[in-house]
């Protein structure tokens, strides 16, 4: 009785083997400051709801039905308290790979792909991007876990809901299998009317970063793609361990995006879309938007009184957040550090990041 | 040698004797929330510079050749602070009344007029207005003098520059002395339309709370006008002392100010109006008014980063304040509260105070 269940709960493209998730967290940026910080990443903000990124996205790989325990891909900062809060979520990592610094996904990846098994499906995944819809992620993941399996780098592409610039777009080729497609091209960072292009043609997807192959499929383009790499991540782990690998050599390596190194060389690469409530939650725009609303479209964390205000993002970690009478502001509060930008400029929080940057600001 | 400097350089209507500033130091408001709380009230906050408003009042009338050292009414809470931020500003209290309870205005004033010298001149002055033109303040003081020394209750009256619903107005009568005039009416508090005829017809003061008069004088038009006042705080005093009058006397006392109880109602009231860039501060938008400012329109105070930002009031008395992109905005921040309102709303902070009240909030 239990074999027919659980033959009947899984799709019928559940994988045969344990898939090994791959997740990289050493990432430092800035654009939700005043909330992320040098010391406090992305990754290890709360933003929807009172888990962390990073927690979150263990969560989504702890079933051991379809995921090994994960790797953990992170820097001497970040180690700790990623494999601590890794463990709160999930299965503890199998693996904590310390990077020596930072040289960008390839190298990162890399390691991890030359420390475990050759035959090893890695699923590589941001540690700071919200997913919503978690059975529409998972049901992508076994419907690609085939394609990895027959050496296909498989990238999940996120369909776009607007023409946004920052982020790369992959064009869908002919269909694989039902809802995979051979990746046709990848176009990084397109200009505001080639992205419109994109998204009116429906042939695009965005490049979410989320990535699903077998080691030896994508050790073997990198060294055909990207040798350097290949052997800066290979030197380093054999002058060094899997934990710490050596820092000179791999401080060889070209900091290099592996969709730059591999994804947009490679001719194997298969892209599976998929509609995940997805978002890398890259501004405080970008929060709002997959934020639940109130009647008046105020999303709110923390503690906060909108009075008479319409249609903003009131954050905080601490103070009491207060507004009356404005709209379409985001008002970010943190224990020493406050912003008040319109929601449609929160991009510009660069620029405070950088005079603060100039002026050596602790508040950053 | 020294007289004769000394007659030089005093205004010709130099009072014959020392006046008494009467200091009223009691009130508990709330306009500048989240900067003022219950207990931590206007007077006691640092709005035009380090002094708080208090220490800026005392300062005011610290000159010993032309006041005396001041009596400060105050109550239970406040007591102990306001006499120690008096004397780093002037001269030590002469007396310090603690009011057992909050009657208003006209109950503290009749305290202090029969706890001195019945012929004693007092200058009663409110501890949290803004006075930017001290000379102008000091000889109009000496303008008032020998009118109150002939028995006139003299009020000062600021010129409008606004149609202010939230004041009361005084008509100018006719001329006394150059600078002086009977008061015509007190009115308070008009409506819109009503006001913008005072500021146009250019016969109406401001009513600032700011009297001179001989203690006898005013007490005798207590005695005329409001006699349960003037024997509420008589007994008070009879029966307990100058400093801790009696509570279940003095609460026999109606609650009443000033204005209605007497200068509304007496004969015998002057008004030197005065231009002295005075401000109650009685709003975000008020204390932006009075504030200086930078090239893009900005009054600040604290830690801030005004990013493209004009016309904005930004307030911290801790936490970095950034703005982005805004305009015309206050945003006031303390450790525990922020405030973000267009300055031209800033009057409905009450509506915050409210809410906040009505749910028990620790940040009032």
């Amino acid at each position: 009785v239990r074999d027919e269940e659980t033959i009947l709960t899984r799709p019928e493209s559940t994988p045969s083997r344990p898939i090994t998730p791959v997740i990289l967290c050493g990432g430092a940026g800035t654009r939700l400051w005043p909330l992320s910080r040098g010391a406090r990443p992305k990754q290890f903000l709360s933003l929807g709801g009172l888990e962390t990124m990073l927690q979150g996205t263990a969560a989504r790989v702890a079933d051991l039905a379809l995921f090994a325990p994960p790797v953990l891909v992170t820097n001497q900062d970040q180690a700790q308290a990623a494999a601590e809060q890794l463990a709160q979520a999930g299965p503890p990592a199998e693996l904590v790979i310390v990077e020596p610094s930072a040289r960008n996904t390839a190298p990162a990846i890399a390691l991890a792909a030359l420390a475990g098994e050759p035959d090893a499906l890695l699923l590589v995944l941001p540690s700071d991007h919200l997913i919503r819809n978690i059975a529409a992620f998972r049901d992508a993941v076994a419907l690609a876990a085939p394609l990895a399996e027959q050496g296909r780098l498989v990238t999940f592409g996120i369909r776009p809901d607007r023409a946004e610039t920052g982020y790369g777009y992959i064009k869908r080729g002919s269909a694989l299998t039902p809802g995979a497609f051979e990746a046709a091209r990848f176009v990084e960072k397109p200009d505001a009317v080639t992205a419109a292009s994109y998204v009116e043609s429906g042939d695009y997807s965005w490049n979410a970063g989320i990535f699903l192959f077998r080691a030896d499929a994508f050790l073997s383009a990198l060294q055909a793609h990207a040798p350097e790499v290949h052997a800066a991540a290979a030197a380093a782990l054999s002058e060094g361990s899997a934990r710490f690998p050596d820092a000179a050599r791999f401080a060889e390596a070209p900091s290099i995006s592996v969709d730059h190194a591999v994804m947009e060389k490679a001719g194997n690469v298969a892209v599976v879309p998929v509609d995940m409530q997805w978002s890398d939650v890259g501004s405080w725009e970008a929060l709002y938007e997959v934020s639940g609303k109130d009647a008046a479209g105020n999303a709110v964390s923390g503690e906060t009184l909108a009075i008479d205000s319409r249609d903003c993002l009131l954050w905080s970690d601490g103070p009491l957040v207060t507004t009356i009478g404005v709209e379409g502001l985001a008002v970010i509060a943190t224990e020493d550090a406050i912003l008040v930008v319109p929601l449609a400029d929160s991009q510009r929080v660069k620029e405070a990041v950088a005079l603060l940057a100039a002026a050596k600001s602790k508040r950053l």
